[in-house]
């Protein structure tokens, strides 16, 4: 039955507000390029997006960091553009540059042409993958689904790629408001659906990732991303009245937001690391997960990578009445491919030592 | 005599926390490419860092835009990198692809071998441009002179220009500290030494932008970025003991960290266009420089600028007790290139207009 999760992971403790026996850890694109392993599946699938469509692969994907580090979730390995190509919009990936689509949106037109997902059959590669994941997951390690928050797909749907001053997305902003929220609109309808038919094949938590929501004025973000945010959760709820599946927001740049995304109906809220942990434990009553550099990964050592999580613990706790009750560990923006293997395992040891409770 | 300056300005009483007839408004990068003018001079220069060096043309293009709009201060035309360019590093300006040089710091013994400038001679073109510009301009535009903050240039001379991850200069900064702060050190007194200097040849304020500061965690902003920004600060106390010069310090993506720059020897802060500006009023007790979206002149049109401006002049006044004192107009970062003269003049126009005491 959905929402009865296995309450053995520390991880689902934490994100339900209950105790655990230290704070879990995950790590945003654990699943990735700075594994070797990594690398030569994906150059087994040729390219980003087939792997990302072999459910086979994208298992083996996911599966890899967990055999290496003890990581306290796992996440299905997948990209948050699926959901717009499942949409009609053309993908593709070149080496170096990122993802970029071939015919970005123009018009209402545009806007009106993307048709509505049906995400058991458009994304079925997707949910073929959460029930291989949940088969070969250790019982203990929790599926984290996911997707893209709407502004930031909208982003990507206009912008054609990833963009330094988002001008076009600006212009609707500014100038097109409403052919905007017709898009925001109809995203978020699909990004719903996409995270219902996550959780209905399987997976114990969902998380949004609003990546480009902070390039935006506050009165904006509210306006664009936050609105989107709010429709999407409250669209999973309708959907699934009975649902109990903790859903986690991450807005990168939002930490100057934190009083309005406290406002959200999500358990968790991602921070990054420009934001002291102790200061935003003061400004949510939500789960907070975050919040170490992830260059850190890459250019540090595990003596000073030990030092930086103490100092991240240390201020969660002091903030938090000496408790460390409400934290997961994770770092404050994707794992870069540059980072150290013996980084990561000295983070995830140094996480769990200095969190036992 | 250094201090006393024409209080006729709008933009010199504000800075003073004085009343003023109207928010006065300027704009960072106000002399540059959006302009046909600038254009047609830098291409008479042959480079962009010729134009830098040249002070009738500089003087030229710092004028240029107070002929078109009735901006309330002029900004010395220039670029931060030639202070470590007088420091020795040599620079050149790739077209599309910014500022970069030849030879980043790498080591130590790169940071021993950085000159101490004298910058009446090492930097006698910028003396030279504010002397002409004291001549030349309007006896109430007040002429603001400027510095990249240490940390943000330190980015640029070992990073070589500009980073997607900054992962050269946070090698320093997490494994190789000591040397970073040698290098912080001795680009602080550089800075210092060359902001009284420009005191010295006239300018009316002094603005340090710390464009950089914010792709660190508030841990290490404190240590490698702020430390320095006030450590300038008292330098140029320490050399000008009667001065009374005001200053201005812009740290993008500050608006986490407004308690901890609210405690620099510094008159106002600047913000960028993420944080509300009635949020960033309550959080300091300094004038507040900003914040508009740069994209906005880009992508938007004169009566959505008109209403823009109307949002953020009200919800300074509400968070302000009615009150329009301590605030100075400006974008939340450079103007693009892209930006239309048209919305530039509405921008200026709405502003004096919707602030008329």
């Amino acid at each position: 039955m959905l929402g009865i999760k296995d309450m053995n992971s520390n991880f689902l403790k934490v994100l339900n507000q209950q105790s655990a026996e230290h704070t879990p850890i995950w790590l945003m694109r654990q699943a990735g390029r700075y594994l070797p392993e990594y690398r030569k599946t994906r150059e087994q699938a040729g390219s980003f997006l087939n792997l990302c469509k072999n459910p086979d692969l994208a298992t083996e994907v996911t599966l890899q960091p967990l055999r290496r580090f003890a990581l306290d979730a796992s996440i299905m390995f997948s990209d948050i553009l699926v959901v717009p190509e499942a949409m009609g919009m053309h993908l593709y990936f070149s080496d170096g540059e990122g993802p970029k689509f071939t015919n970005p949106l123009q018009s209402s037109l545009d806007v009106d042409a993307l048709k509505v997902i049906e995400p058991d059959f458009d994304l079925a590669y997707v949910m073929q993958l959460i029930r291989n994941l949940k088969q070969e997951l250790p019982r203990n390690t929790p599926l984290i689904g996911f997707s893209g928050s709407p502004w930031t797909l909208a982003c990507y749907m206009i912008e054609g790629g990833s963009s330094k001053n988002y001008e076009k997305i600006k212009t609707w902003v500014y100038s097109h408001p409403q052919q905007l929220h017709n898009l925001l609109d109809k995203v978020s309808i699909a990004v719903a659906d996409y995270l219902v038919a996550q959780i209905k094949a399987g997976v114990d938590t969902v998380m949004l990732f609003d990546s480009w929501g902070g390039v935006l004025s506050e009165a904006k973000f509210i306006e664009f991303s936050h609105a989107y945010l709010a429709k999407v959760l409250q669209r999973i709820q309708l959907s699934l009245p009975a649902n109990k599946t903790p859903s986690i927001v991450f807005t990168k740049g939002g930490g100057v937001w934190l009083e309005q995304l406290d406002q959200l109906k999500c358990n968790a809220l991602g921070v990054d690391w420009t934001i002291d942990i102790g200061k935003a434990r003061s400004q949510t009553t939500k789960v907070i997960q975050g919040n170490l550099d992830p260059v850190m990964l890459s250019v540090a050592n595990p003596s000073i990578i030990k030092t930086e999580v103490s100092r991240i613990i240390q201020a969660y706790r002091e903030a938090n009445a000496g408790d460390l009750t409400g934290h997961i560990f994770n770092l404050g923006h994707g794992i870069l491919p540059s980072a150290k293997l013996d980084n990561v395992s000295a983070l995830i040891d140094a996480v769990h030592e200095l969190s036992q409770r």
